[in-house]
């Protein structure tokens, strides 16, 4: 049975956060573990062309994150804390460092659809909805899509 | 010159955010002490009758913090991580340990208006208006008073 490779990258309606939904064939511990540890995530994150180098990753209920990626000689920075760390759902900052004082909560939670499927429910909330919608308009999407069209890889290949 | 003593606590109409503003006889970096110093902290904040007890405090950016209090024979907790700490802003996660799903996202900074004047900007960013409704009909308001009341007084002393 093939995962839904359909990436569903919603706007909220009411409040200023971006919803992603994307099943994979995977257990809810195999995405766990692709989110939490730093071998694995590097992997799979973010656009092709781009491939993150891990800066520091403690993976805690009050640990901090970051991680740089390099395009055309440009390095780019990403960092953030894990609020929470729980089998079924994540919670972190994330601040991209382009932007040093936006700050968006992330909430990942998977849900399990059955043998070996899994949905992943990915909340991006801002503080404002214009923060929203220019995050929406940067182009993101492809970038999130390639991530995980990786991830299905790694998954398929016994990886994760 | 006396600070404003009120404190103005409003539901922002756009977005599930809590905003908290009041001003002090202070200095920014007075008001940056009074909210990283964990000795400090603990002086202030909350409502008289519950004395919190610091059981872990880390105000740098990635640190975490944790802090209990106690009523009626019953321990209350609260927790969170410290995403940005900068001398005018300070952003860090909030989870009461009643609701362990719920978390805020809270924005403080601290703007001068003067000599030795400063008004903070508190904004706790919930993912949900029902989330943020609760939390403003919870009572909150008084604890908030009494916290920036106790804090008023420290200031006058010397303390800060």
């Amino acid at each position: 049975m093939n995962s839904n490779k359909e990436t569903a990258i919603e706007a909220d309606a009411k409040v200023p956060a971006i919803r992603i939904t994307r099943d994979f064939a995977a257990t809810p511990e195999q995405l766990f573990r692709a989110h939490t540890d730093p071998v694995l995530f590097a992997r799979w994150i973010g656009p092709d062309a781009m491939p993150p180098r891990i800066v520091y990753w403690d993976p805690r209920p009050g640990g901090s994150w970051r991680y740089v990626t390099e395009h055309e000689g440009v390095e780019y920075g990403f960092h953030g804390c894990f609020h929470q760390v729980r089998p079924d759902r994540i919670v972190q900052t994330f601040t991209f460092e382009g932007q040093p004082d936006g700050v968006a909560l992330e909430t990942l939670t998977f849900e399990t659809l059955g043998e070996r499927r899994t949905r992943l429910h990915a909340q991006s909330l801002c503080d404002s909805f214009e923060a929203r919608d220019a995050w929406l308009a940067s182009g993101m999407e492809s970038g999130v899509d390639q991530g995980y069209a990786k991830l299905d890889r790694l998954l398929a290949d016994g990886a994760v």
